[in-house]
């Protein structure tokens, strides 16, 4: 690839942050998904203008590129397709969502999960034991947030002796095509507060997680840009890593 | 009514405190309902044994008594009515429910609410303009507490230029006949984190609203007794406004 078609793409995603420096030791962009890339909504939702020219364009250059998100209404492997549908050129191995990564810490731990999760992500967690659990994992649910789900969760907590609940990201609210929605961070804080407890979160913004995404990459964190449309959760947790992290002003950016 | 008869209902009071020499200056008590004299649940739920003679007791002696409570699941017309039909001796002017103090607050400040809270608790607030809501109160909304629901109250919050949440008390859980139930405080907490901002609390353990019992009977805190079964929002709650607080052993009581 020559260096030219480099220097264009780096160019593009540096354009607003004024750190001209720092091109040169970039080697590694990772990408958040909804909000920067499309509007989740209705169906598929909708490709967010120049988003999927922007994609090709870095795939094009010689940075590497990885997506990193927190979504959890679907199985990574539908949530893909459904990217591919949008008309991105996204595969599974790029994309790195939380509940892979529960999923390692659950083997790893020797824990058996109480779900309460959206019914698109059930089927990631089929070959989990869920027998007489002895943990909560708590994604972003949406309308399985109902009282008696969550009182279900509570009990499950409260009865444990050493309660461990797991949150698939921290995030307040998002955007979908028609308002903003509560998020899965809103329904952590509830359990938390009622069990007295502090959630273990998985997915952005742990340190953990990014670290994942960057050993994949087989970079260092001054190598690789963040860049997302939450402060907080994309580039403040970037950050915290050592990355760069550029906030866009598409999706949830007020 | 002589005085052998205060001693023995102060007696029964007093037993387990540990504090005899403070039995002198009481002057009077304040009774939490749910846990303490009854188990809510089925129904009207049911009588804790030995609470109704308790009351009786407390009545005939010359100590003042109110209820203090932060059940907003009903009216408190409703409510007292229930406790009657449940065998107690107590009239609606003794007992202080949350709601009403609410519509004090609005009043007082011009405020037009947006209701998230229990069906039953609906009518104490029909007087009360809801048009163009510029403040939320949350109640123990039970299975109104759907996703839908807390994200409208989310979205009233998120625009308004200074938003302003109530939450009718701060309890985590409760105790009904078939098990330990989420309580409004956990969805104050929700809302907090959504909307980064801190709920104002009427109801325990508010300063304000222990202050308004006080009031009522012509009593200073330290000629009053709180008995609750919650720790934080009974005990705690009175102890801060300088009352003595004592924890039975029943209700949500671990």
């Amino acid at each position: 690839m020559p260096y030219g078609s480099r220097r264009r793409s780096a160019h593009i995603v540096m354009a607003d942050t004024g750190w001209p420096g720092c091109v040169k030791s970039l080697k590694g962009v990772i990408l958040d998904l909804c909000g920067v890339l499309y509007d989740s909504g209705e169906g598929d939702g909708v490709a967010i203008p120049g988003s999927i020219e922007a994609v090709k364009r870095l795939k094009e250059s010689d940075l590497q590129l990885r997506f990193c998100t927190n979504e959890t209404q679907a199985t990574r492997k539908n949530f893909v397709a459904k990217l591919q549908r949008l008309g991105f050129d996204i595969s599974v191995s790029e994309v790195f969502p939380p509940a892979p990564a529960a999923i390692a810490v659950l083997k790893e731990r020797g824990l058996r999960p109480h779900l309460l999760v959206h019914d698109g992500l059930l089927p990631e967690f089929d070959a989990e034991d869920k027998t007489n659990p002895n943990c909560v994992i708590v994604g972003d649910a949406a309308e399985n947030f109902s009282y008696q789900n969550l009182n279900e969760a509570f009990r499950v907590l409260i009865g444990l002796e050493r309660p461990v609940l797991f949150s698939l990201g921290q995030g307040r609210y998002y955007k979908e095509t028609d308002g903003l929605k509560l998020d899965v961070g809103v329904y952590m804080k509830a359990l938390e507060y009622a069990c007295d407890l502090k959630a273990e979160v998985i997915g952005k913004p742990s340190p953990t997680f990014f670290q994942s995404v960057l050993n994949d990459m087989g970079l260092k964190p001054n190598e690789a840009l963040m860049i997302g449309d939450d402060l907080v959760n994309d580039v403040g947790g970037a950050q915290y890593c050592g990355m760069k992290g550029v906030q866009v002003r598409t999706g949830k950016y007020r």
